[in-house]
């Protein structure tokens, strides 16, 4: 058996993310499909809308056949290693294939690679915006293309993750369809996942751009997933930890632990300590990943050198069969049950991203929770 | 002018303070009434019902001439403490008379302190049992006495208080009036604190045993401060923070950083938190202490060795000449307004404080926050 991957969020999963799962089964005739998807934080560091466990049923649902998480040490990163880590865990699952959208697949992302590794060191000077912003103007100014939207960074940082770690992977853009990633209009049957957040928060309806099974997920939430419910504990710590305390948090750098106690001191509601925390220097995903990060408490220490492992959330009987094909060769453990000794070692971070979550279901995330089978799919 | 000092809680005022004050006055025939009250967190480690600005006016209003706060570091602490940090601050204050309740104002509470002192070191050993549970059995056994009713063990810490530091006060226990501490029923025109509290939550009148100000007061409330709301802060820390780090809190002594981090990892609410953690060894009061220690993330060092102060919450007329009597005097710096600099120092621990407490209220607690005056009373 083969398999395609994807690399996902499922935030929540929408008729473009079936619209991709369909066209990746096209494109490589796989008879397995395999996503790692982020757990209950996502890369930008905002909690889910709703939990991984019902995330990976939806994926399921809707032709998923293993869903795997990805770690909240690599979910929750900048592109690039959101990006590596992903593709880490795919190819360790000897999955040849991934195909993923972009705003423009056409870009030979491969060569931009070289490119970056040059300006790197040599030009990141100018402390007043943000790395991202700096190295765009210099690959304008060089190639004339310019990296500014979503998907195509994500396409370029995965280029870039094979390119490094010699991953024999077959990397295929495909053009993203719909709506474009910030728009926050709802089209008549696609809409982007930010735009379906926010029309979830306003009280629109998403029936039109999602599956009936994504719907009715949605219709069971007793309280919306967002920043502002974590916010008292955030600013709790940052307002009772000494300084010298929240410099060992990762990515706290550069005097941002004074600029963010402060912020807490002052600000009673999140979005109004996010904007009197956020400069030119940091983009809004950074803070809110530190924001993350501070709050689960996590040290440089906690996030470098992690063990990667497979934390298998969902399967039908293609997923268990695969499995089933590459479990001997995985260089990386095969997780299907938290116990008490993994909880407090291996997946320490996810049981405690885990844990934060549970101010928004009661639901255990991790200890004893196996994982979702649906045994009602045929082989092929 | 003579004053009469009263230690207090105010949580809130009722009727019982009301009648407290005026024999105070009686007795003493001073002229002006000085309240220590307890911030926005009580001697037992849990949030006032209201804040303390509301809660130094209703002092105000119902006789009170001057209200100092009692800082954090002396007001959540066993009793001994509680006494003597309220004490030393009317003794600075040159206060010469205190008046306090007691279940049995008439013991010889001056000879119980020689007791204690000889039973302190060779005695303790009994590790199933509080401290306080086997020096009362020991005080049985030697004097008949029971030293169990909260305000006479209360009125015994201020005499022991009193002799180790060479205070010249004259303590004056008198009857407590009406309910007991711990009874939650609510008498004709009497009830206790905690009463009150209870009644307060379950939706019951209270009307009759408060005076109409406090009355007017609690009818403003939006929320009803209580652990259950700052649970999901308490529960975070517990979570993300490694046991050597929690070993750090104050008094997080015999290992209870892991009895906690596992209660919190799986109790959802205060309450069954509360139970999980309990054992004999530890009070209610002792562990609900240690909750706000941890939120606060208060550690042995910060918690020891403190400036004493008088924070001015509130005064009259009256107030403000015997203030005006006794300012050249004093050994600790008398504070109106709490600045930037206080904040971050000299004041650190209730300024922290009242970030905490600003979760019932957005009402800022401390920095620049100006004493309330009464300016309508008219000297004697």
């Amino acid at each position: 058996m083969d398999a395609v991957g994807l690399i996902t969020e499922y935030n929540p999963f929408h008729n473009g993310h079936q619209y991709h799962l369909r066209i990746a089964q096209q494109l490589t005739n796989a008879q397995v499909v395999v996503a790692v998807m982020s757990g209950n934080f996502t890369q930008r560091g905002e909690p889910a809308i709703l939990d991984k466990w019902t995330r990976a049923k939806l994926a399921l649902e809707n032709g998923v056949d293993l869903v795997v998480e990805l770690p909240v040490f690599d979910a929750v990163q900048p592109g690039q290693r959101f990006a590596t880590g992903a593709l880490r865990l795919l190819n360790d699952l000897k999955v040849k294939q991934v195909v993923f959208g972009a705003e423009h697949p056409e870009w030979n992302f491969k060569k931009l690679g070289s490119f970056e590794k040059k300006f790197r060191h040599d030009d990141f000077t100018d402390y007043r915006e943000t790395f991202a912003t700096q190295f765009n103007e210099a690959l304008v100014e060089k190639t004339g293309i310019s990296l500014t939207d979503p998907n195509d960074i994500l396409a370029y940082s995965y280029f870039k993750a094979c390119q490094e770690h010699d991953w024999a992977i077959n990397l295929i853009p495909i053009k993203r369809q719909g709506k474009g990633y910030h728009d926050q209009t709802l089209g008549l049957y696609l809409a982007s996942a930010s735009g379906i957040r926010t029309a979830i928060k306003t009280g629109r309806s998403i029936k039109n751009v999602v599956p009936k099974v994504t719907a009715q997920a949605l219709a069971k939430l007793t309280i919306i997933p967002s920043w502002q419910v974590l916010y008292p504990i955030l600013r709790n710590h940052l307002i009772q930890s000494p300084v010298g305390e929240l410099q060992n948090i990762y990515q706290m750098t550069e005097g941002l632990e004074y600029r963010l106690k402060e912020a807490a001191q002052r600000e009673l509601d999140f979005q109004s300590f996010l904007h009197a925390a956020k400069t030119k220097r940091y983009t809004f995903a950074r803070l809110l990943r530190l924001c993350l990060y501070t709050t689960l408490e996590i040290t440089t220490e906690q996030m470098t050198n992690n063990q990667p492992y497979h934390h298998v959330l969902a399967f039908n009987d293609r997923g268990r069969e695969y499995l089933h094909q590459v479990k001997k060769q995985l260089q990386y453990p095969l997780i299907t049950k938290v116990d008490a000794e993994m909880k407090d070692h291996l997946l320490a971070l996810d049981y405690r991203a885990g844990k934060l979550y549970q101010n928004f279901t009661a639901v255990e995330q991790d200890v004893k929770h196996a994982p979702l089978i649906d045994l009602s799919s045929k082989k092929h």
